[in-house]
């Protein structure tokens, strides 16, 4: 009867002590590829780009007629116009666009005729109905950054995004030996000294319960051999190993000699009650947990010891359901017939959660993808204005909100780059960006609602970027500058540019199909600016009105062939495979108010911004120039 | 190209409407019968009593010797004593203990000889370092009730208890087809005019988080008969169908019609946005819901829509993890080396939620079963003090706390069918019973601690129960006292009756071992003033120190002949098959305080102890009268 002294190590130390330990030794989950609908729940290890747009075509938004809306012109309720059926193709919603149609009037607005011919009471707008290639999701663009958990709607996303297998953390496989001389497999009816074993049913649960898999062994009789063979299959099986009973000091407890034998006691006895003679082990990079052969001990050991190292593998985050209180970025404007369900993404800023609505269209599956929230409108609401205070449903959690950087303004894949290294390096750190263009960024800042915008606009007097805007709009100096890159503007064109375009005005002419971005936009005010220098009259570009919110949204336009040319950047041509006409490189820069200035949030996406790794993805992709980053440009 | 009307019923309305007409029409779970480790997480259907005690026999709790108490008395620091080796048996924690032993020495306290023999320095207490019978588990307890979820540990529980086997609700089995003549499966490449089918994806993923099982059905196209004969195969074998797209009044949509064919449509059109065109169908007791084709709409009406109706059916709870304040209803005492984790059961009553810590030996698994949370008492603090406010980590959700009856009192099996059929008549109210004792009850309403609790106290000077002890304990009379059953009190003899007792004086004799109930239990009053009545010295009554906290252990006890005689319930005796002698019918009352007295969860208790149920129920268990329950008796 000999014992060994057990210690006794505070908790926090120990767990603290172990798990550094064992990520020190290699410890940690790998990648594994399974089929993008099984995916739910699990975390990716790789961010997601889609190999599609959705739609990847130009479909109806609605059951009606396709028509060119030109031949609709002057249509009114007194003056109809009526068209033959040579003029029309009737479509259902989802059917392609026919050739040479570029409206879809729905059918409760037509007239039909026996003859065929169909009568219009109002004109048709261009591209009005049309859902245009990309209006969900572009090709190139990322659907999911690494370490994400997968849900419901990013499948639907994924599959969209033409995604069926992506790469996922594994999950961690438990082993769990049951020992002991006493014990017997569950039965209803034990004889006197039999004890039933329940403990790894217990165990296999809760292990269950947090995403692992558990492999359950044979009872072992409490012989050193048998013990330590058990073990030693156990370690070469598993991830981790649960060696149950035996771990007290007693006659035949020989839990602690084995994981010695085998591996390495980090500690042998931990100050908690139950659960004292919890064994601490390690073999390689696998954790041996040698568990006390009391339920309750038991349970509370694998609850407070192995719980966080199965979260570490797992990436697990926990996500409660809560209402709060936001504040609204943009007014939301709904109809007094119906709840409305509007998608939102949040953020705080400092104090001030900030809920911006996401795109409303029924078919943008991604806008799910990219909620943080849901604001419920009540039937008999005509909606709420900007700043005012609305409820929100959370879809992610308080921690993860109070971690993320809400970065507003121009749009560029670079942004989702920044994001995804940044969170890579530091999992606790978040991005949440949104497109709304370079001015969209100046008013965020004077209204306080976000960490960072991403802006470059031209003084179309001086030929400088942002300066003149920064001194207008911040006399106070309290909105620093960042520089970010340099970006290759020009105009995008079909591949192999059957058009012959060689010049910006060539953007002019009966045959050119433009596709423009929005207003308030850097690339909208460059374009507007060439117009008026090269003395181009707008009206006569046909789709200058044809509106695109990102530079990848414009050329999916075109690599679709549903236009031929449109302003944009290097990189968005490149991942379309479309030809590039160089026009000017302009400097796109970070806009940071002093507010946000020392947050841990933003240091996190200075230090990303900085760094060699952000340096070589962005030169990668092509159509940048980078030349010291996170420099503070005085105005 | 005909188009019906659209309704646009508002989404409560809808909602409650269809859930009704469903369950009028029969729609709900049935039971299935699985393996007890599969079972995490699923809901019992019935209530689920242990079919055998655990332990089931007398082990040792630590390793040791084992010894008759009586040879070890006289042992100190100064006069040790030594025993041969015919005196002890070497036992290691869970060993039975021999036949003629009462007690075990750990060994860390003994000195052993080369000779076999071994010295002690102290006397060692009858029952010391024993666990006894029952302990954890009773035969014939109530392990669960039904309607509740599962969780590890009550698995290890009901291993513990010999059950292998439970029923619990099925997963409903939810059908979904997708239809359209665009839509294709998933690939990499759609062609022009196809449409990526996903939302099937979607909406598996969502339903099999919520615990279903999803069916996906191949794509079906837009015609009326394929949509149909999809639809009845569906119907016929799934509980739950899910008919995606076609859901418009649009030129193809025959979603309407078939499900009015086949069934028939409740509401097609909700006022939500998106979602609108969403119709609610059934056909017989099954559900089909047309669902719209864009995925945003899809997805919100599964939420909004269909997962109140999976939840319905799988008695959907949602535990938050949450840390709140409650008032200590016992002091905890901890050593100053450890942290320690205490289970608690927890209840509302007004607005204090009150923590009564249950029972904290290692072994008690079914301490975590009854837990509805943990106290952490941090290393290096000695404990708290009774009406201490402690923070708790909540196990179970603060909405089913709030919908607790509290019950504190003296044990009685009734307690458990009580709750059983009150939580089975309507899910929403649960009861949380701890075993305290008559005096207890009394304690527990003068702190206001509890809604209600049992009491079956004798006046020995009156012979009137219940009665005297109201009027000093609650001069106020703010205490009511609520007419409960009449119980057969008598002995509990082994089977066959080997050693002939024939009256209440043969507990006293060298060949008897009696078992008692704790001080302060009704029982032990009403022992002892039979005992001063017939005479009997205490201290010649073998085990009359050994103290049980319940009927059902006491007669375990006596079930696994580690005793021969205890005083308790016919009920008890008859689950253990044991002779029973009868001795008095006492009166087993419930006290109500009035600050608890109009509650939901008191009239709910109330409305179950008065109805024709309960009465079946309690005759059929035997040992019970049943007079007018719920009759308020003046005192």
């Amino acid at each position: 009867m000999g014992f060994d002294y057990l210690t006794n190590v505070p908790l926090e130390k120990a767990k603290r002590e172990y798990i550094e330990t064992l990520i020190e030794n290699g410890f940690g989950s790998v990648s594994e590829r399974i089929p993008v609908q099984n995916a739910c729940g699990r975390v990716t290890t790789k961010a997601i780009y889609a190999h599609i747009s959705a739609p990847h075509y130009e479909s109806s938004a609605m059951d009606g007629i396709a028509i060119k809306s030109s031949d609709s012109f002057g249509a009114t309720e007194t003056t109809p116009v009526t068209l033959s059926d040579s003029q029309y193709t009737v479509v259902d919603t989802g059917d392609p666009i026919p050739e040479g149609c570029d409206a879809v009037i729905m059918v409760e607005d037509i007239v039909c005729h026996d003859d065929g011919t169909v009568t219009i009471f109002a004109p048709a707008a261009p591209w009005q109905h049309i859902r245009q290639i990309g209006e969900d999701i572009c090709a190139g663009e990322m659907i999911l950054p690494a370490h994400v958990r997968v849900s419901p709607a990013s499948i639907g996303a994924m599959i969209a995004g033409g995604v069926l297998e992506i790469e996922v953390v594994n999950r961690p496989k438990i082993g769990i030996i049951p020992t002991g001389d006493e014990i017997v497999e569950p039965c209803t009816d034990p004889g006197t000294g039999e004890i039933q074993e329940f403990n790894s049913s217990i165990f296999s649960a809760m292990v269950e319960e947090w995403g692992a898999e558990a492999v359950r062994y044979p009872i072992v009789p409490d012989k050193y051999d048998k013990i330590k063979s058990a073990v030693l299959r156990a370690v070469d099986d598993c991830d981790i190993v649960i060696l149950n009973a035996g771990s007290s000091a007693g006659r035949e407890d020989f839990s602690a000699k084995v994981i010695g034998d085998v591996g390495k006691v980090l500690n042998h006895g931990i100050a908690i009650k139950p659960g004292k003679p919890a064994i601490l082990g390690i073999c390689g990079s696998k954790p041996i947990l040698g568990v006390p052969g009391y339920p309750v001990s038991g349970i509370i050991v694998i609850e407070e010891i192995l719980k966080p190292i199965v979260d570490y593998w797992t990436e697990n985050e926990r996500v409660e359901e809560a209402v709060v209180d936001a504040v609204l970025s943009r007014p939301i404007v709904s109809s007094l017939k119906y709840k409305e369900f509007v998608r939102a993404r949040l953020g705080y800023v400092g104090d001030k959660l900030i809920a911006s609505p996401l795109n409303r269209g029924a078919g943008v599956v991604s806008s799910f993808v990219k909620a943080d929230g849901m604001i419920e409108v009540p039937q008999g609401c005509e909606g709420y204005g900007a700043s005012e205070s609305v409820r929100v449903k959370l879809l992610t959690s308080e921690k993860k909100l109070r971690s993320t950087v809400v970065v507003t303004g121009s749009h560029d894949p670079l942004l989702d780059e920044l994001g995804n290294l940044m969170h890579t390096n530091d999992r606790n750190v978040f991005m949440s960006s949104s497109h709304v263009g370079s001015m969209g960024a100046i008013m965020a800042m004077r209204r306080g609602e976000a960490h960072a915008g991403g802006c470059h606009l031209l003084d179309t007097e001086t030929g400088e970027y942002n300066l003149s805007y920064m001194r207008k709009h911040f006399p106070d100096r309290n909105v620093k500058l960042i520089r970010c890159v340099g970006r290759q503007q020009g105009l995008m064109l079909q591949k192999g540019n059957p058009l012959g375009i060689s010049s910006f005005e060539d953007i002019v002419g009966d045959k050119v199909r433009y596709v423009n971005r929005q207003k308030g936009s850097g690339t909208r005010i460059l374009t507007d600016y060439l117009c008026t220098k090269h003395g181009l009259d707008v009206k006569k570009i046909y789709g200058y009105d044809r509106e695109e919110l990102t530079h990848t949204s414009v050329a999916a336009q075109i690599a679709a062939g549903s236009a031929d040319v449109g302003m944009g950047i290097f990189s968005a041509a490149k991942i379309y495979g479309l030809d590039f006409y160089p026009i000017c490189i302009e400097e796109y820069d970070l806009l940071i108010p002093d507010y946000a200035w020392d947050t841990p949030v933003v240091r996190a996406m200075l230090e990303t911004l900085k760094s060699e790794a952000f340096r070589e993805k962005i030169l990668s992709m092509g159509g940048y120039t980078v030349d010291n980053p996170g420099e503070i440009i005085e105005y």
